[in-house]
């Protein structure tokens, strides 16, 4: 972790204010709960370099593909979870100057992310021209239930001094990522009724037939000031408070936001719901709606935690690491997956990569447990029948599943990496092999998994093509999973992959039995050709070396000493 | 060619109206002459699918690289040679309706290129509610003087009729292919004084620091109608005629129209300079301007053409491919070069590719003489020290020629093309060997050429590695001159130019002598490491069906019957 931030056990810290720094420290100091999440932003308004970023699991758009030269076989677009309504804003204003650090000296700054109770808080001293004003920022998104964020925010002048403060919603957001610079959202409603505001925005049509999808956000607010005004306006709404207070008192302010969408209810439900839920979350209080949050991320890490003795560095590190795993992704809902960057801003559009299997699925088998992996399965299971159709797009039978996706249906656009890293394909399969060994559950195998690994099989065996030359099979223009060398040959990783997937699929079949192969409508030739592929896979070696080959004519390479 | 034209050897053309087809049309229809040129549009409005086209040679324009994903060491901008000032136009007004062949009628439609000519004539017969309106149009882009365009234009009505046409210049052009649909003019000047209209534009400032370009369209108009009204704005300057004529009578106007640009003059003289060479023209009169043109073009094919007997089809092909190659280079300025689509349209931005030395050279050498072929060796030596620049950039020695350019600057942008298809720096080198043995002229070779083969000889030597493994040079990571396959090692052609090129060189070394050798302060050692490369070169060979391979491991493919 870069100096910026200091070495902790469970903290992540960060004591001086950076502006350069911002938008990294942004980032590292998001929050989530698998259902959203937001960036590390400031509560008040700040004018500087920053990126706003609210994401809600499960949200988004189909943004219209841009390319520099188009490539026949390129997905019409780029599905992208989208900067979402603004939850957390206030404009806090102290005998009229309204705060914000990029237009005056910030004389003392102290952040941090307490992992283990999964609170964020911010301590600053703003100097204005009548003297000191303190802010003390403390919020969390609710592991506790997905729908909450709390904030509690204090502003205590060293002087005599009005304090107002403006808590808003703001619908009206732009995804900085955007392709041709569209606006993702329509909003829909906002209202300030019954001491909540609410906005109610949906994601825009689409020419792409991709869903739509409908976000309420409703707020409330318990605070010492006195009530001023209330506004509303297409996509924003907001409550005013103010008051007279004496040098060193505090302005006290608690902000609990709820954010349902119609991914859970009809959408002509939300106006209603989002009052009924926020009132539930409201009864309990900030105090409480704490403390069973702390309690949820206690029993993450009671699971989760990973000890590092002697280094506190690589302590820091590793529980950074699981923090932002289980902050993104917590498996009660098997139509979301794992976004690379988690909840923590655009960049790779929080999609779905072969990642979820190969790197993430064996670390959430251990720290989340069987029933959160399985829902990871699921949702490639529920996805078959567009990896079916990413195949046929590349003329081939079998099942593909995607480089990167929200519904199945491929939508990344670098023919070196859509067309060619097929390598993929295997991660989706050795997931359901890592499933079954660590829970000795074979039922996932016998049944959903069975399907899945037949269009994986089916994919391989109509990719490979038989070499005359050398009497073997081979797999020609792949890009290897190191990215790095395009349409090379027979890379070893690849090749390994594809005959292991067979194999693997041969295997299961046999142990579920010859029903389920007359079920699923396999016949004898087909797995003998199966077979035949397993025992005829080309493997790059080196004989004289020794060695594996990365792939054809590797070794022909220049050596450098190093 | 399509049915959308007959056959016939000296001609192109079209007999019915197709809108549909009108953008095929519009190209095929072209007009050129070297320094400008412009796609086969109505004078008249046609609010219609159109892409209204003008071109000045080497007025570009760098259009900020859009990429989807951007790789390390691809080009800041993409060279355009942009969308003019519309000179034809006119709008025609019979008894106050505006001919639109979108809006109205079409009765009848014929339309033909002159190729032997270079003259492009339409007829056509609108129906109007007051009866059919005939016009003609006849129109050149001169080849007489490369600033001259002159159009013929009648008008008509079978009916008693009012005919008013607005003659006019539009300088507020847009590029439809722009990256970000940024204007690239700027206006700057305007007026209709002494019987001109005069519009001046400029390329906007760029932040790549490539320069900007000036351009002056002037035109004056001859005509039986009594003229109207004159009108001027930013970017725009018209003059207006009308008069009642009886059914059967004609309006006629003649528009000339001149274009100068500051590549050519000081900026601060086109306004005067624009106005005596139009009245130069105009002094000389439509017909007369007409018969030099027809000479010019005369005095091409008297050199230029090939005739097939036996095939009017592929006559008149042979002669549609002649008629483009001189209509877009006429090698009268050095700075040219020849833009892939001519005077066509946007695509390929009219810049230069290896296609000019590795398709057009030869055919230019023979058809329009060693002069012209001449001038497009300079243009390369020209730009040595960019093409010096261009490898350094990809880490490597020598001069690297770019794929696409206007300054010798690569300003292409997929990695699989700019950075592999390094076989484009041989074509460069061949088309001095072809100069110099179709010419018997060594001069070049000697003095410029030297200088442009050693940069291309050390880029080569710079790119081979050599394989500890099989003892040879290769060259690995290349797409071949068929662009199909990229990232492969040894392709065949490539591998070949390569080794041509350092032989080719120390060949022209050895002939142009000791003295030259120390000038260009080659030493010894470096022509051994040259001959030791040629000598040692890898080429993928299969010597059990004695044939050379593509590349290496092309023979592992599938084979399919045909």
């Amino acid at each position: 972790m870069s100096s910026l931030f200091k070495v902790n056990p469970w903290k992540i810290i960060e004591d001086s204010f950076q502006p350069d720094k911002m938008r990294i420290a942004e980032s590292i100091m998001s929050a989530g709960n698998g259902a959203m999440g937001l960036r590390g932003n400031f509560e008040e308004d700040y004018s500087g370099d920053s990126h706003r970023g609210t994401y809600i699991g499960g949200i988004w758009y189909p943004d219209k593909t841009r390319v520099g030269w188009w490539k026949n076989g390129y997905p019409e677009y780029f599905g992208k979870v989208i900067n979402a309504t603004k939850l957390i804003g206030l404009h806090v204003y102290v005998n009229g100057v309204l705060l914000d650090a990029a237009k005056m000296p910030v004389k003392h700054y102290y952040r941090e992310m307490d992992m283990f109770r999964g609170v964020l808080t911010r301590h600053m001293v703003y100097s204005l021209p009548f003297g000191d004003v303190k802010i003390v920022s403390e919020r969390f998104v609710s592991m506790y239930s997905k729908q909450l964020l709390a904030i509690r925010y204090t502003v205590t002048p060293c002087f005599d001094a009005e304090v107002k403060i403006e808590a808003y919603l703001d619908g009206c957001v732009h995804n900085e990522d955007s392709n041709y610079d569209e606006l993702f959202w329509e909003q829909i409603y906002s209202d300030t009724d019954d001491d909540v505001m609410l906005v109610i925005n949906k994601t825009k049509e689409n020419p792409f037939g991709t869903p739509r999808f409908t976000v309420a956000s409703s707020a409330s607010v318990d605070t010492n000031l006195d009530i001023v005004s209330k506004y509303s306006e297409e996509g924003f709404a907001s409550y005013t408070y103010s008051k007279q207070i004496s040098a060193n008192e505090s302005a006290c302010l608690d902000k609990i936001v709820c954010v349902l969408t119609d991914r859970d209810m009809p959408e002509i439900e939300l106006k209603q719901q989002s009052k009924i839920t926020l009132k539930s979350f409201i009864d309990l209080g900030y105090e409480r709606l704490l403390s069973e949050h702390e309690k949820a991320w206690q029993n993450k890490w009671n699971m989760a935690d990973i000890q590092i003795e002697g280094d506190p560095s690589a302590q820091q590190g590793i529980r950074f690491n699981l923090f932002q795993l289980l902050s993104t992704y917590t498996g009660e809902d098997d139509r979301l997956n794992i976004g690379p960057k988690g909840y923590t801003g655009e960049k790779y559009g929080g999609a779905t990569y072969w990642d979820t299997e190969a790197f993430c699925f064996p670390v959430y088998l251990a720290i989340s447990g069987e029933k959160v992996a399985k829902n990871l399965l699921k949702y490639r299971h529920n996805q078959l029948p567009q990896a079916y159709e990413n195949a046929k797009k590349l003329g081939l039978s079998g099942a593909l599943y995607p480089m990167v996706t929200f519904n199945g249906i491929e939508c990344h656009n670098e023919w070196e990496i859509t067309f060619m890293e097929l390598h993929r394909n295997g991660a989706i399969a050795h997931a359901i092999f890592n499933y079954t060994t660590y829970t000795s559950d074979f039922s996932f195998l016998k049944n959903e998994g069975l399907e899945v690994l037949l269009g994986i099989a089916r994919f391989w065996a109509s990719r490979v093509h038989w070499c005359e030359n050398k009497k073997v099979y081979m797999i020609h223009g792949v890009t290897g999973p190191n990215e790095y060398e395009n349409n090379v040959n027979n890379n070893w990783y690849t090749n390994r992959i594809a005959a292991w997937c067979l194999n693997f699929f041969c295997q299961a079949l046999a142990l579920a039995g010859e029903e389920r192969r007359k079920e699923l409508k396999i016949d004898h030739d087909e797995i003998k050709h199966f077979n035949d592929i397993v025992d005829n896979m080309y493997y790059p070696v080196d004989e004289e070396l020794g060695i594996f080959v990365q792939h054809d004519t590797f070794l022909d390479k220049e050596l450098n000493n190093v």
